[in-house]
């Protein structure tokens, strides 16, 4: 029986949700909008960040008395436990909405039953509007719990012919200023940003967001084996965010600060480091969202590891001819080991390319 | 003092010319809308294969005596010389019409004039009329009269990762059959379709045009620089169209049919046959536009040349990591001697995305 009036009050609590990315984690991000009995606006929330209050709070603060028999429009459905808040079930039902609309059911063991709650203490509550676009904006957190990993995005640059820098290794400028600053936006929706070896080493990067209102640094990860590309003085080390160097159990460290080593297992074939023990060490630390920009080889064990969730490569119209792909060592030899995906998006990013693509349904829940 | 009435009718008449690309060459395609004194439809027609009538004769035949005082809307300015057929301009002027609109000026020596010829008759003679649109539908044969050689669109099928196979060369599949099926559209508009004999050993592919009604087979031409990829009983030998395999001043071509084989000298630089020779000798023919299908080697040559006029990649949502790249050695090792493009089009055919790129401004005229 949902309404347009019930659509647009969850489609805003959407978008509401969506100003928490890159600051909510190890939280999901969360919106939420309040209508009076008569359908009249009455309040709106997000959550912000973890420990700070829940969606349903800030929306039922300030909507006031206005909610008594309105209706609240939930993105996830209300948690039902005390953590360092309290369970926002009761509070809605303490603020008399006489109906809850929630999109996506919460899957996490010790949140899930807010509807039973609400729906004890006589309160409508329903699930699925707009639940698709709501499992969209919260893929991150969503795949982090089903998966118990962190959710990865890869993202490239690269030109038409699949080349992320001439022969001679000079890159500058494949992609175009417009590009380079939707990275940063991509960055600041992270938890962490990933990169190897290779790029440490060639481009001394910094990994912090620049040019993101308000936005939360990422934490700064590099895969560096054998601990020899983060050296003293690298960018990578400033007091912008955190930063973690993932080194194999035996590499020599003493040249790094204390405090930034993560020892990890090496893969059991190839020559990084294990995968999934670094993405089970960052789940760890409370990463939700990885940003992994690569280089090839890094990106390669991603693929072959099986734990690349969506893909947004920055094509820019260039042709290069020789030089090395975006891509190396996924351990795909054949055409029918190919990973299938699925482009979900194509935007012009200044005189750019931004495709976006996730794999198939085929892979779904691997 | 162009009017609506006149944008529609040019419109019309640059459909109308579009009809006939694949066909016209050595010719240009033309299109012509006929409107009568009062602005009512009176006839309209096309250009259709080189020897035939050119576009205002069909489109006078079919508006007969209406033609008189009425505008005759032409993508191409009517031409001024007998060659196998009468001078158009001298038909219009014939035909009692009052006014003539054209979009594009004809560059070529001997046509040119026609728009004096109708002016000197008392004919309102204007042009620039959609001139954008016109050109671009014509861009083949504008390119050839303005270079002096065919006009050249590469196309390839790749990756999202740039990989035209597999590592152990396996590519069957990579795009989609509705990308193969646009592949033989960009064939039937084609005057030639060229590929190397990298194509040719691995594919064996027969180059004809399939699934395109009333298309005229363009002419096959393989890069064969040894004369050893090419051998009796190929495909591209069958009876669907002519065939050339260029090779080498100096190959042994005993096993090849006779007519098939063009002598060329081979490159100055790098191991195959002069790519502008190869233009030259095609444009002798009559051939006016080539549909380049790769492999990268040869792909590579043509960009190295300078003689890529326009890019078509369709790309496949699909991640290798390994094989070869869709362009190789193309003479660039340094990212300022990159080839820079500028996108034109991007489209989803079926799951893939075709994107379509032309040298940007700096390059343009070369």
């Amino acid at each position: 029986m949902d309404t347009a009036a019930d659509s647009t009050a969850m489609g805003r609590a959407i978008t509401l949700a969506a100003r928490g990315l890159g600051s909510t984690s190890p939280n999901p991000v969360v919106g939420c909008v309040i209508l009076d009995a008569e359908g009249r606006p009455a309040g709106e929330g997000f959550h912000q960040r973890a420990g700070g209050p829940h969606a349903e709070i800030h929306a039922l603060r300030s909507a006031g008395e206005k909610a008594r028999g309105g209706t609240a429009y939930v993105t996830l459905e209300p948690c039902n436990h005390t953590g360092r808040t309290g369970p926002c079930a009761q509070a809605l039902i303490e603020a008399g909405v006489s109906r809850v609309v929630y999109a996506v059911a919460d899957p996490t063991p010790q949140a899930t039953g807010g509807a039973d709650t609400l729906r004890a203490a006589g309160i409508k509550a329903e699930q699925g509007l707009l639940a698709d676009e709501a499992e969209a904006g919260n893929a991150a957190w969503l795949t982090s719990v089903r998966l118990g990993r962190p959710y990865v995005l890869w993202k490239y640059a690269a030109t038409l012919d699949g080349r992320i820098a001439a022969a001679d290794a000079t890159s500058r400028w494949i992609t175009s200023p417009e590009s380079r600053a939707d990275v940063h936006r991509l960055r600041a929706e992270a938890d962490a940003v990933v990169v190897g070896s290779g790029t440490a080493r060639t481009d001394d990067p910094q990994l912090g967001v620049r040019g993101v209102e308000g936005a939360a640094q990422p934490l700064r990860v590099v895969v560096d084996t054998g601990a020899t590309a983060v050296r003293p003085g690298a960018r990578v080390l400033d007091g912008t965010a955190p930063t973690l160097v993932a080194v194999a159990e035996d590499a020599d460290t003493g040249h790094l600060p204390e405090g930034t080593v993560l020892r990890l297992p090496r893969a059991a074939t190839g020559p990084g480091l294990d995968i999934h023990a670094l993405l089970a060490a960052l789940h760890t630390r409370g990463v939700r969202s990885v940003l992994l920009e690569g280089g090839p080889t890094l990106a390669g064990a991603f693929v072959a590891a099986g734990t690349v969730d969506k893909v947004v490569g920055y094509l820019a119209p260039v042709l290069l001819g020789a030089g090395p792909a975006a891509l190396a060592d996924a351990g795909i030899s054949t055409i029918a080991q190919a990973l299938r995906l699925e482009v979900t998006e194509t935007v012009r990013i200044g005189p750019d390319l931004r495709i976006t693509a996730v794999p198939g349904p085929a892979r779904k829940g691997n």
